[in-house]
């Protein structure tokens, strides 16, 4: 398969490169760095993206950022972050994505632990992975020509435990690697509207 | 206790004002009608509104558009009314209330079925429904002064069916009565952090 991820340098999205590189076909996407560069936020920036890359069979995402603070003195526009990035980020390239995506092909997003756990600090970063789960399933139903999506769930990565360790007291962490087969799991199997938890 | 009802004048509203207004002072408010008029999609009018009100015991929110249609040609503008109406809408009367809210006063929000069970044309609506209960679960553990926050979560309105039942074949209705008596236990119990489901 060709495969795209997108947050390809990231700790999640080298780990995905790594586990699905043993047997595919991997084209990097990062803000910055990888073999393409992309801003999710923008429907542009993604179209122009596939328009390089041309037909794939899978799209992955692990990108998006998310705001974290106290609720009492987050700003709209603060709150706004997430939607902005890991929620329109993901759609925007997930909708643009079926247009260059192969019969049967796959889109993988990504949501996180606090869409159903909640952390101080977290109302927003809660609010858009839930969202990117209610996207998800709601978008499955309704793919053309048998294109599937789901969402990767995970928990604290136990490679940021360090950054973010203390945001999460008495979480169980993941790692990388083992959260990476849960996209294995969205891309080379069949499954569609799924959230794959790990955690 | 004095209660604010925002979507005063719609079909749950009209429910929720007869059952807690047996008991209970009702502030109506409306986009358009009721004794005070806001767009709750804008910070500055909820603003305004509240500083009309004065303090309150309970603030709910019956409100918030969301655009239904097939995801094959939804544009990200038509995607976004939800997130900027029933989601960010509801985000500015939560954050906004709790200066308004006396202590241990609660804020009733409302999402819907689709949170969790698809339908075709749904699927903006999905990801805005569960972002609306994900920012409750996180909202609810940071809520000052004893402040409680909770999600009404209907399925499709049998006052609504006429309107809108093709699209929700198969879907078990409930009426608007018995929907209201999900913002009673919101309002006069004392959760917080809850989505009362009603089907």
């Amino acid at each position: 398969m060709k495969i795209i991820v997108i947050g390809a340098t990231g700790t999640i999205g080298k780990a995905v490169v790594e586990q699905l590189g043993q047997r595919h076909e991997i084209i990097t996407v990062g803000s910055s760095s990888g073999q393409h560069q992309v801003k999710i936020e923008d429907p542009a920036s993604v179209r122009a993206l596939f328009e390089k890359t041309g037909k794939v069979d899978a799209v992955v995402v692990t990108a998006g950022n998310l705001h974290f603070g106290p609720l009492d003195d987050m700003s709209f526009e603060q709150f706004r972050v997430g939607l902005e990035s890991k929620l329109m980020g993901q759609v925007h390239v997930a909708l643009i994505a079926r247009e260059y995506l192969n019969d049967g092909g796959s889109i993988t997003l990504t949501s996180g632990i606090l869409s159903d756990q909640p952390i101080r600090n977290g109302a927003s970063a809660s609010a858009v992975n839930r969202a990117v789960e209610g996207f998800v399933l709601g978008a499955a139903i309704e793919m053309p020509r048998g294109q599937r999506i789901n969402v990767v769930n995970p928990t604290l990565l136990t490679e940021s435990q360090e950054a973010y360790g203390p945001y999460f007291r008495g979480f169980e962490t993941a790692s990388a690697a083992r959260v990476a087969l849960a996209y294995s799991r969205s891309v080379e199997g069949a499954e569609t509207g799924k959230s794959y938890r790990v955690w």
